[in-house]
């Protein structure tokens, strides 16, 4: 399943809309990144879909408090729970909107369940990233900004109280840090990494200029 | 992952425990010879510990409630929130039965998934068969017994409000029992099809008889 899910990915360039996603650690900025980033769009005068993954749809958001807040939850069962949720998200959202050319941009998406369920706990991260793969469709994001932050900075940041999933110890974020890492470093051309300590505002003109590069190279 | 969960895949018969498994159309007559099975079992002094799936865990019943119950679902999310009701179920119900030596008997399983979403729906079947036993982790019944009807008298039957699955058409039934035929075809010594158009009697009997088929061929 592995082999024929990696030949069937292909990037959202063939829809007319522009697909960017924010990945990274959690209190790594991405909730103001995406925030403002959806100001200059909508600013030139592009049609924005602002989304997150697990939710975003009402599915979705019923799955999300299932995983995130409800009781103990298998790892295998976590995991297919999430690729549920990003199945139904792709097919009644992301794919519509960028078939229309709107530019849509998710608060997460299929790396966050390859790090998180493959790289920091027990389940392989190619047979996540299978079942991620397979339950998209094979869509992956014209562009993915990974902010790149310290476990230790990334829990200071937190301001709200923890859920199940920030809970865990600053081992497993260091674990999800690294295997961002390693996804962006196989394909660079798809992946910015970001250096997320760095103020908001130059973490914003990093995202933009990484935005326009994309934008620039489909025309 | 086909190939690999494949290998994987293994009879309950490593644990204690027997694993008995009902599939059949709607309509079959599962629960009642569920209900039928577990007196005798019960008699014989054996702990019996029955369930259903989709549902069967709390985690399980909400995920069968999304599913039969909720709006549009898309294929995809369908058959992955499927395999995780029924790893969570595997997980936190059925091994930990089966280890006590209990007899875990199931109203549908992964055939059921298998038949419904790979055969009468658009996804493909090994797709849906590799993602059901990475879900269960491989655990396969020691006997499936396939209650087979013709689709018409299956709906003759069903005395209640049909529910999303329940109704689509005879044609969708239809695909769904040859597909269940066809998976007994594969292991004529794991699965015991039945006729269910006979009296309830004579098909509790021929459970009966295969049941003690399997636990005699376990001593």
């Amino acid at each position: 399943m592995t082999e024929n899910l990696a030949a069937a990915t292909h990037r959202a360039d063939t829809a007319p809309g522009l697909f960017v996603c924010f990945e990274g650690g959690d209190g790594a900025g991405k909730t103001t990144q995406v925030r403002l980033l959806t100001e200059v769009l909508q600013q030139q005068g592009r049609e924005v879909v602002v989304t997150r993954q697990p939710g975003g749809t009402p599915l979705g958001e019923q799955i999300r408090e299932l995983v995130l807040h409800g009781d103990h939850v298998s790892p295998r069962a976590e995991a297919l729970l999430f690729a549920a949720d990003k199945a139904h998200h792709v097919d009644q959202l992301i794919k519509p909107a960028l078939a229309e050319g709107k530019v849509v941009i998710t608060d997460r998406y299929v790396d966050s369940s390859v790090t998180y369920q493959g790289a920091g706990r027990a389940l392989g991260r190619d047979e996540i990233m299978a079942l991620q793969h397979w339950a998209v469709g094979g869509l992956l994001p014209d562009l993915t900004i990974v902010l790149d932050v310290l476990p230790e900075l990334g829990r200071e940041r937190r301001g709200h109280a923890p859920d199940r999933l920030e809970s865990e110890a600053d081992a497993f974020h260091g674990a999800v840090r690294r295997g961002y890492l390693e996804l962006a470093a196989t394909d660079p051309e798809r992946y910015l990494v970001l250096d997320a300590s760095q103020p908001v505002e130059r973490v914003h003109a990093a995202v933009l200029d990484g935005v326009d590069r994309v934008v620039t190279a489909r025309r």
